[in-house]
């Protein structure tokens, strides 16, 4: 039986401490608040938006929701981005992607105000993530499967580590701060050749392949810890992650669930990051 | 007798194309212009320097040297920087590093133009790389790698690559692109376990250890790619890579010497990013 890693004590922890920090900037006159930029009814976004919107209120950010029509222009997209960019009570945005198909999204990314990329999609960013300097915030993702594994005491410190993917969301990003916590890190990716051979070899293994259980029995071996970044859902209705949980978990020695696992974690790591700008913009 | 995978054929071809380019560029009245900016007479900047403008005499590439006394203020340093970044002649900028210790070193690299950041510093160039945008350009060393094994035709895809070390001008860049090249990449460092028994899995290895012929025969296996990019010199003033040649050599299927290896074609890179960023102003 492998140990499950869940979310919601992680989200927790998170929690608590954000509560405490919420408390020391009220203290000082401060909100933290978060502004969702959201285009059209997508149900993805809307669904995210609800639940990061629940979060907040649990610990108390405020949230500014910006409601624009699927046939925004782009000039009243990029008045309204930069908004929020200047406005002081602002210092967290949330800009859902992908946009509509006549918007130039890269051009949306590029304003955005790196102090308050608090899901970490600007260049400052993904900078920050790359050297380790700390400018910016790491994609969320990517640091909820470091926080799961900080939450559970896991150390990486000469781990055998593979990250399997290697997209600017997740696995590189994910990788990056592997080796940042001293882990022997190796990254597949679809060209992989006899990628269970290399999975088999971890000690941690993330998994963020984005296709539904693609990791099965062969993929594992005993004493692993598991992180599935995956969420699917299955044509019978079920969430899935991009491991075959009931192939991996009687092998490993610890795992996510999905779901309940990293994505829980994941809304969690955006509103704190909302504090930390928060905090940046106090000092 | 593993193959050597000399330097010289490599920037011969990197020449040829430049020469080219550069035809191309004075027909249209530009010279591609590499400005030297340096702070005192360190004897490693001297070498590099002079090395640098025989490449350039060599091509057809202008230099124009800026050289300061190493008691130079920040305020004088800046200044001269300001005025290369917005000169329209020079199209790169190389900045010998470190500066000496009364200077603000991180925020001469800040204020370098990312367009005339040729020895790929800024964090413009880190994201490039990061994000695979083409944005900078990479770090010339972790590119002369890369130009080494397409030179010699060595097809990353899919293959097993291991990179030791995780420094941000080799080992990380170096990394990034050799997944872009689709290669399953491992990095390791200092605090990894078992070192050998990781690097003797890899088809390529890319060795950046910062440590005389620290890899010894136990690290390589047979048909293993080998790029030395350690220049080190030993106490009887001989020159010697991270690898230990003799043991290697016999094993590995190729390897570049030291010297006449990856050091000579990183010079080569750097002189190509300026007519690289001479052929971007043209445009």
């Amino acid at each position: 039986m492998a140990e499950l890693l869940k979310g919601a004590p992680v989200v927790a922890a998170l929690n608590a401490k954000m509560m405490e920090d919420i408390e020391v900037l009220k203290s000082k006159g401060t909100i933290p608040t978060l502004a969702i930029l959201r285009v059209g009814e997508r149900e993805d976004d809307l669904s995210y938006e609800r639940s990061a919107m629940n979060r907040c209120t649990t610990v108390g950010v405020e949230v500014k929701n910006v409601i624009l029509p699927s046939d925004v222009s782009q000039n009243t997209l990029m008045k309204e981005l930069d908004a929020l960019n200047t406005d002081d009570s602002v210092h967290g945005i949330l800009l859902f992607r992908p946009l509509p198909k006549h918007l130039d999204e890269e051009a949306v990314r590029k304003a955005l105000n790196p102090d308050k990329d608090i899901d970490g999609i600007t260049d400052g960013s993904l900078t920050g993530v790359f050297t380790g300097s700390g400018e910016g915030f790491p994609p969320c993702t990517a640091q909820a499967c470091i926080e799961i594994l900080d939450y559970y005491g896991i150390d990486c410190k000469g781990k055998r580590a593979v990250v399997v993917g290697r997209s600017l969301v997740v696995g590189k990003p994910a990788a990056i701060m592997l080796m940042g916590k001293h882990a022997t890190v190796t990254v597949c990716h679809t060209r992989t050749v006899d990628m269970p051979s290399v999975t088999r070899q971890a000690e941690i293994l993330i998994v963020a392949a984005g296709k539904a259980e693609a990791l099965v029995k062969e993929y594992f071996s005993p004493g692993q810890v598991v992180i599935d970044v995956g969420i699917n859902v299955t044509p019978e209705g079920k969430f899935c992650g991009d491991v075959n949980f009931d192939d991996a978990e009687p092998i490993v020695n610890a795992i996510t669930p999905v779901p309940g696992g990293v994505g829980t974690v994941t809304t969690s790591v955006l509103i704190s990051h909302v504090v930390e700008a928060a905090k940046k913009h106090c000092k």
